[in-house]
């Protein structure tokens, strides 16, 4: 693991790394902000933040505005790649499929199924290496934006044993019916529709014993909500399941990181309650 | 003037504009984050942002994470491009010269007295323009990083019947001395040195018989600090003329907006403070 960027943040650092990701077999980058309690003998717990469609470790790090909050309530935050990356790499010549999409499932058809294995990248090998490498505890919450927020609460919903909490801004709640998550499922994970399911969170929430706390922000004003995001269809099911889910609706709010600064404060708030109790 | 993008932002909004510059010749794009306080019944002072090399619009609006504060204290801030833009624009193949270098003075010299008058754009046109379009008073305040930060302090010490505060993060203070500084000047202002102390905030300083409250921050691992910002000679001549500056060295920032985001609170509050005894 190679350090190749630090910035002094809040009294704690930011910095980005680079590794050989066996899960992925290719290199990796991912960036990490340790607030300023992080030490060996005051380890602390961790934010996972699984970005959307096109972005790197950098636009939440650089554009959230997260760093205040997560310096005063003592969490780091660990924000990976969206896909796997190098040119031995397969790619699309497309914003929604490919590199920068990888969609946090693990591929099982050719030719992604070499190198798109970002499910076990993010469940299984990041938090193995970020908890061997920095002073922070197991454990752990979860959140992301768009396809990184159906990352966020896929990942959490498969896993409850791993996370204490789960958040997410403008998620795709229900990609088995829309066109960014047929393409990229069909793609990805072939024809079956029952395969989906399992990376799926209207799906998931449907079938889980697990009761996970969870906090979704939507805006009114995105672009992508009537056609992507399936957010009637989520709030209908957190309903009819009983789920411990708030969605909230934010009036005038779009899909940028504009929405995401606004409210990142009571991502971070809600997520330090869990972290703190599970301590 | 044409609204070109929108995004809502802690309950007020971010916008950008496009207008015809008869001073610079060209279109310029620029960007003004109106906090919820702002009608016409109740119109907000103003925080103009003058940004560094390389910089538009966009990097203080999207990374300095602003608009939390802004929107606190009811002040709206303008943030100008860095240079005169367009086909038909004089430019260099260099970051520190010509597009996105602008330096914030009239150029005297061919090829640039057509173009780069940011100087009149940033004391006259675009607060003119900002004032007749939006619901803001003649209240005003600035702040700049490096490049801006030199054009802020500079600008208020000329004008300190405009502006009831001035800040700067990593200002080139003596930009008649150092590097970036002495390139710009002799290309855009000629070689007569005697000029270059009406552009040179450690040479206003000097002479000026205004006080503007200043607040001044400065990281200490920042990279260009040894050749490039003079803060030393700064800090010797605030001393020295006893001027109202406080200059703040942060022990293990840089020259980035982590650095920014970290104390860009202190700004607003500094700025608002004066901004509210001046209504």
């Amino acid at each position: 693991m190679n350090k190749i960027s630090e910035n002094r943040s809040f009294g704690g650092w930011h910095r980005q790394y680079e590794h050989a990701s066996a899960v992925l077999d290719c290199r990796m980058r991912f960036a990490v902000y340790l607030p300023p309690q992080a030490s060996v003998e005051t380890p602390v717990p961790v934010l996972y933040w699984l970005s959307g469609l096109t972005c790197t470790d950098e636009n939440f790090m650089q554009k959230a505005g997260a760093q205040r909050m997560a310096a005063e309530l003592g969490i780091a935050i660990v924000a990976p790649d969206t896909s796997p990356r190098g040119d031995g790499v397969a790619d699309e010549d497309r914003y929604d499929l490919g590199k920068g999409a990888g969609f946090y499932v693990n591929a099982t058809e050719a030719p992604w199924s070499k190198h798109y294995r970002m499910y076990d990248y993010v469940v299984n090998e990041l938090p193995a290496l970020v908890e061997q490498e920095f002073p922070v505890t197991r454990v752990r919450a979860i959140s992301g934006h768009s396809m990184g927020g159906h990352g966020a609460l896929t990942i959490a919903l498969r896993n409850p044993e791993r996370y204490v909490s789960m958040s997410a801004f403008s998620p795709i709640a229900n990609p088995s019916n829309c066109p960014w998550g047929e393409l990229a499922f069909t793609t990805y994970l072939g024809a079956d529709r029952e395969v989906w399911k399992g990376h799926d969170t209207v799906e998931l929430l449907k079938t889980t014993a697990a009761r996970i706390p969870a906090l979704v922000d939507q805006g009114s004003a995105d672009s992508f909500l009537a056609e992507q995001l399936g957010t009637d269809t989520l709030e209908q099911t957190v309903a009819a399941t009983d789920y411990p889910m708030t969605v909230r609706r934010q009036d005038g709010y779009d899909h940028s990181y504009y929405f995401i600064a606004s409210f990142i404060e009571d991502h971070l708030r809600f997520h330090a309650d869990h972290l703190k109790a599970a301590q």
